[in-house]
């Protein structure tokens, strides 16, 4: 089905075999002797060369073959002389399937910035850079699939739209079939949900775990990927307002099998993505040079396939927030006044200080554990103390939390307390708390935004660029 | 990491090896020599059995080995005298994780009615036919992206929010942060949607084919797998307001070529599941015979395997629309007036039309093409008599419509006139026509409702049961 892609023909022994090229027009190139066109069909970041005599086609359709115009092409596949391919293909016949008017097609062969091709997003995936984003997406999105299906998990596909707001994981968007002009209203002029598709008021999911918990207390082990949504007015390089979650949960694990498992598992993917996309890993590391050119030595980041391969290879760091904080408070930066926010148990840490110990002080990831109960969800295990909670965040050079995880609170009585203390009404979450009633054992689970992973392995600068549509404040194109 | 899973321990070869079991009950049966407990921890349907002596814990605890239950047992693997099982675990160790009130748990071990379940939809993924369910739609899931990872297609994350609405394939939820009780008011009096989040009214995709069509016309082989959504008030026990939706788009494909993918996808995926969940299905073979015992002989399905093998083993019937519409007006049934809908050239085949050509006359599972252009949508490539289009539909036994596809219209002008003749307004998809502009090439592509497909494989009756937490009419509950 389909022609064979380019990607495999780059591979073959050139034998004068006949072969059929469909694709789109990188560059063409005349000199005296051959017509040169570089064609890619997005199976890989390489082109394959085609040559034609001068004369051999009509020049009305030499002249439409320009960049971004689709060809198909019958010839056969030769040893090239040139340099920079080992194959090229002598054309026999050339059709040209689509133009692209060169005074009208944006994608020409030059540098074009980021943020215009954020604009023309139908269009970037047929780009060097865009193509080989969207190839270590699929890489890794295929390698999470693996991973957890390799390790019996199931995957469980928790619900997007959910009228549970339970999380207080941020601001939510509203899903409604009322109609917004004149939304029907109750006796005391409420807006009245009972009229609503769901007869209720529903939301876009910000998590998954929940629901996702409710799997891992039947099957043991499964992991949810799916979108998740923040409607926060955010315009940073770092958010989204609809981005996809991993988010693995597992009956029978404590913390530090969680921290063994997070710690396997994005060794494992990021692993996976640079065995099988080495050339798309070898332009972005290239890409990501060109960019910091500019910058001084100091403020380079490492080459890209380095900072993969120390990632792969070193074991994580682990310590209790509790150490971080001493670390932090006998740091440098600290005594000289350097921290721009203040260092102190019970502090929420901030990018300055994890990128301190991740960066600075340990040089590797670092795993950080129980946190102070205050600053993290009321579903985390409530550590011996009372003080802190079994939460874990694995911080990454450059990213901050990746992934951000803890052991679940087991215990019914507990639970419920911490339910009610940030005024949840427990009858909002009472499929939650049954759980908790009925066959509770220990389980610990924990998230990944997908799209921080991509832009880690990718060395991209902004989140809006590792996925293929972004979605944030003011932005629904496409 | 975590204990071994069941599933392993049953088909290891018992030699008396110390072994950690993690589990829930599923029943207890004490004897005067012995107390039996039949664990379960979901990753099979199969239980474990676990063997005490009387006595040898205090009765207080063995009173809390109740169904439902959680249980750490360790103990020794030996060979089991007992009928149904090969091995045995003779417990050393039992500690309750958590109990389960048999005064309060709702799922004692009795036959529980689906309607039922679906009430306690947080609890049901630990009965036998759920479990089963779940696992038998992972491994679909999973075949899903081994197939076109293995195909060479890359997995393409088209967005869930969207503004555009081009699809018009049904009614829309829409997406909003604005105050529905006092929403922001235009000069006009109109609802402002330049406050809301994205600066424009946004609803929830219906199908990411537009945008996985800009991903073909770049990578040349994508497809989607994600949520999608329908408002459409329907009751039915075959549609969902939410489910996800498999979407491949390639370039370069004509009709033949997406009707070859289609046919090889869908085997493929259904003889992974017949491979890899033997036991799941032959559980939930025998829970379909058993619902249809009631039914006379004529109305029952096939048993369960049969059917699939049926599907896998046998080629797809592919006919045109044309040709069908004939099949049907020379039909018994539509000669002895027993159709309740009219046939006649131009209808949209209803249910009974498809079930006579693939139940009755096929016997096999059909493919019907070349439909008229009336009946289909807008994206649909045009026959050269322009009267119909390079429509697929492949239909399933029992099922009816499982795959919708088409090869797309590629030719600009055409697409553009239909775009105006059905009233959509070319400014809201002028991304979409680009692409027709700028190097636009034959493609071709189809969708698969995912929740159909685990419908057919697990011979379950209503969509509802085929996804974790089901969303419909006034239910979003979980």
């Amino acid at each position: 089905m389909g022609p064979l892609q380019i990607k495999e023909l780059l591979q073959k022994a050139p034998e004068g075999q006949a072969v059929t090229l469909k694709g789109w027009v990188r560059t063409k190139r005349e000199s005296k002797n051959a017509i040169f066109i570089a064609l890619n069909d997005g199976s890989t970041i390489h082109n394959i060369q085609a040559v034609a005599e001068p004369g051999q086609f009509a020049e009305t359709i030499i002249q439409q073959v320009t960049t971004g115009a689709c060809l198909r092409i019958e010839g056969s596949l030769v040893a090239s002389l040139g340099a920079g391919q080992s194959v090229e293909v002598k054309i026999t016949e050339l059709e040209v399937y689509g133009t692209a008017d060169p005074e009208k097609y944006p994608l020409q062969p030059k540098k074009h910035s980021l943020e215009f091709l954020r604009e023309i997003a139908h269009l970037r995936p047929r780009t060097n850079t865009f193509g080989a984003v969207l190839r270590v997406r699929h890489a890794l999105a295929f390698a999470v699939h693996q991973y957890f299906n390799d390790k019996g998990f199931f995957y469980l596909h928790t619900p997007i739209i959910t009228a549970s707001d339970a999380e207080g994981a941020g601001e939510m968007f509203q899903v409604t079939t009322l109609d917004l002009d004149k939304p029907p209203r109750d006796e005391q002029g409420a807006i009245d949900y009972k009229e609503d598709f769901f007869g209720r008021e529903a939301n876009l999911t910000v998590s998954g775990q929940l629901e996702g918990e409710l799997g891992a207390m039947a099957l043991s082990k499964i992991y949810t990927f799916g979108p998740t949504f923040r409607a926060e007015n955010s315009n940073t390089t770092r958010h989204l307002a609809e981005f996809w979650m991993i988010e693995p949960e597992m009956a029978f694990f404590e913390l530090k099998d969680n921290m063994d498992l997070a710690e396997d598992f994005v060794k494992t993917v990021i692993g996976y993505a640079m065995e099988h996309c080495k050339d798309d890993l070898a332009f972005l590391q290239k890409r990501l040079e060109e960019e910091e050119k500019s910058k001084p030595q100091k403020d380079r980041s490492l080459p890209l396939l380095e900072k993969l391969s120390f990632v792969v290879d070193n074991p994580f760091e682990r310590l209790t927030y509790t150490e971080a904080i001493d670390i932090l408070l006998n740091s440098k930066p600290h005594k000289e006044k350097k921290f721009q926010y203040p260092v102190g148990w019970g502090i929420d840490l901030s990018s300055e200080h994890e990128r301190y110990l991740v960066e600075k002080h340990f040089k590797k990831p670092v795993i950080l554990t129980n946190y102070p109960r205050e600053i993290k969800s009321f579903y985390m295990k409530l550590d011996e103390d009372g003080k802190t909670v079994r939460a874990m965040d694995v911080l990454f050079p450059g990213i901050g939390e990746i992934i951000g995880g803890s052991q679940r609170e087991e215990n019914y009585d507990k639970l419920l307390e911490r339910v009610k203390e940030i005024g949840i009404d427990p009858q909002n979450v009472w499929w939650y708390l049954e759980t908790r009633q009925f066959g509770t054992a220990p389980h610990s689970g924990f998230g990944l935004g997908f799209e921080r992973l991509v832009l880690f392995v990718t060395g991209m600068g902004n989140i809006r660029d590792v996925i293929p549509f972004p979605r944030f404040p003011k932005s629904a194109e496409f």
